[in-house]
């Protein structure tokens, strides 16, 4: 019996080949990352990865999404503040994990000329943004925001904050640091900007 | 006569350095930074370099701050909101600049675990929001933003949205960009946030 039998193939594979992939970023990088390494960790032959992703960016953005979709999970409080909080605070504590931070360094890794893939680096962040965005939409409809504020903007204000102190001026970031971006964004939301 | 000569020992040698330095950073980056290559473009003996900078890093933090501060004038309008939209503004113009980026790839280079000068990164970033803070004490004293008011917090909220677009979700930035940052820090600072 081969070690690619009890994997299947359903949801399964893709679930051990999407951790297998971000395993092999977060150890080796981007540079370093081959499908045949992302198959051998996995257990399944790379004729099955490549199935899947014929394109090694596609399997390292799906990894990369996957990644921070299961670490930053989309609250659903029914109240806007408890959201923006909550979304924050994950944020924030996903950026402070050692795996948070290798993810972040291959998303980043085009920021400053190293090999790197552009498109999911872009992919990656703007899926995160876009899933977020219901938080927001369904604030409005409850009555909570104003008709027409824009969920994109709200969201990228939240989180911006936090990226920007973690990466840019590289502080530390905790949940005060969570808990003001959301008051940011809630003041700014209730003054009409992101109408 | 050698080339040195005509630029003394004065202010004039101290920018001539730090314009070669920028230079030698923007065209060759933080790893093929060498004293000797910044000497030669300066016209200045490398003896003359290491005696007002001995540390290689210091004299890349130097740099990088100096030409953030020519590229990013503090304003000083007399009102907040335009101080805060010029400020922003040029931040933007800036960034979208060749020699911005540039400068920019050095300072953000150690967020991603290339070899990289982690003091000089620091350094240049926060001194940046050091020498812009007086454009919210002058507010305070003015009476159009609250006593207690903290300049640090408030100046962060207003570029870091700037900095997201540009280097993590790679958007282009503009002027629209710019006023949103600037009426989101608005909003926070009126309803108390930054106090």
């Amino acid at each position: 019996m081969s070690s690619v039998a009890p994997l299947g193939r359903g949801p399964k594979v893709r679930a051990a080949v999407l951790a297998a992939a971000v395993d092999e970023l977060s150890e080796h990088g981007y540079a370093a990352f081959t499908v045949d390494n992302v198959a051998q960790r996995a257990g399944v032959h790379k004729t099955t990865v490549y199935r899947r992703w014929p394109d090694r960016d596609d399997l390292i953005a799906d990894a990369l999404a996957d990644s921070v979709a299961a670490e930053i999970p989309i609250p659903d409080t029914g109240s806007i503040e408890d959201d923006l909080r909550a979304l924050a605070r994950s944020l924030v504590a996903w950026i402070s994990s050692p795996s948070g931070r290798a993810v972040l360094a291959v998303m980043l890794a085009n920021a400053t000329g190293q090999p790197a893939p552009p498109a999911s680096t872009r992919h990656a962040f703007r899926d995160r943004i876009r899933k977020a965005l219901p938080v927001v939409t369904r604030a409005v409809e409850r009555g909570e925001l104003a008709a027409g504020t824009n969920p994109a903007e709200l969201i990228k204000t939240l989180v911006a904050p936090i990226y920007f102190r973690a990466l840019i001026t590289r502080e530390s970031v905790d949940d005060s640091t969570a808990d003001a971006a959301a008051a940011v964004a809630m003041a700014a939301a209730r003054a009409g900007v992101f109408g």
